[in-house]
């Protein structure tokens, strides 16, 4: 038996760092495979160069596609020298974003179109999806208040100045994907308390994977 | 009239640089349309950013698709930042390297293909392919030998160091785009003197548009 790849997804301000913190401890306690968390750049060194380009505030002049391109390349790197090592050493990696996330935020978030933006993808990833993606849903008037709460100013970071109609636009790119793939995507609804939103989770792991709990 | 795009290919060693910086003093004097002389990373300050990551040589293990993913980000940036700025300018723009060198080095050199390269490459484009393009045709050793010639060891990048059988790779795959693209791709003959090959070039340009010149 090989790996298990399972992907978080969801818009800004969905909770998806909460769920991961609460569900580890969690899973490591039940599954008799070893849990491996990560995100992109996820201590890779290439990725994280990458990402800087991509994150540096004097940049303001990049262009939508060359930011596409980059997430891209981080996620090339990130994908071969991390998650596919660890899951061919058999173990279940958590992944804080992935494919879904170029898709939402550049296709349909920037309006790059999901089916250009897919063929990147598709380059990226040479066929390995994710076994599972749980997408946390949120209205967005919801995920963008949960932000505003949640950070200091100094943290904010470009992304999350984007306004209102751009997360909206970003829902629907992830709500369109999980019409297209209904078999790896599950929803969870985000708006729920954190206890509840890390409940529906487990469960789900539990349904498609009995085997890898203790 | 808009501008015109020509770009300028060929495998390390086919003197591409020489040509260039011959032929440019020439088309100064000749052309009507003011001459921009451009390659990428083209002292746009995001490409060159990018291109310091994939020339960093600490970065060893970085995968064939995440240099092609990067070269493309690269390109994307110059091309709408530099390129197409001058071209809405109606200036004659000559670039050193574009989406060919791609297609060659990392779709048939490394084995990537060259039809997955092409795809990364028309998202980089977005349709805007060049007006002309130069070939400088040589033979794989021939291109090697003046570069051992030409240049210092210290200025001998990742690329310079791959083998002769990766030049012969890359000389097939800019051999089948111009028999793919017969009509933008014009071959000169590289491993003729130096004033052939800017008369041959500048001959070239002339009969496709002879009205850009005094």
């Amino acid at each position: 038996m090989a790996g298990i790849f399972i992907t978080v997804e969801g818009p800004d301000g969905a909770g998806k760092t909460s769920l991961i913190q609460t569900l580890v401890p969690i899973l490591e306690q039940q599954l008799k495979n070893e849990l491996i968390i990560t995100r992109e750049p996820g201590g890779i060194p290439i990725s994280e160069e990458i990402r800087q380009v991509i994150l540096d505030p004097k940049n303001t002049t990049m262009d939508d596609r060359t930011e596409a391109l980059l997430y891209a390349a981080a996620r090339r790197q990130h994908l071969v020298e991390k998650v596919l090592p660890a899951l061919a050493a058999n173990k279940v990696v958590l992944c804080d974003r992935f494919v879904d996330s170029s898709l939402a935020y550049q296709g349909a978030g920037r309006g790059l179109g999901m089916d250009e933006v897919a063929s990147i993808n598709n380059f990226v990833t040479a066929g390995k999806l994710p076994d599972l993606t749980l997408y946390l849903d949120i209205e967005s008037e919801k995920g963008l208040a949960r932000i505003q709460k949640g950070r200091q100013t100094s943290e904010i970071d470009r992304l999350d100045q984007e306004s209102l109609a751009f997360h909206k636009k970003v829902r629907g790119g992830y709500l369109s994907l999980v019409a297209e793939h209904q078999e790896r995507i599950e929803v969870i609804d985000a708006s729920l308390e954190l206890s509840q939103v890390v409940e529906a989770s487990l469960s789900v792991i539990k349904k498609r994977y009995p085997t890898i709990f203790k």
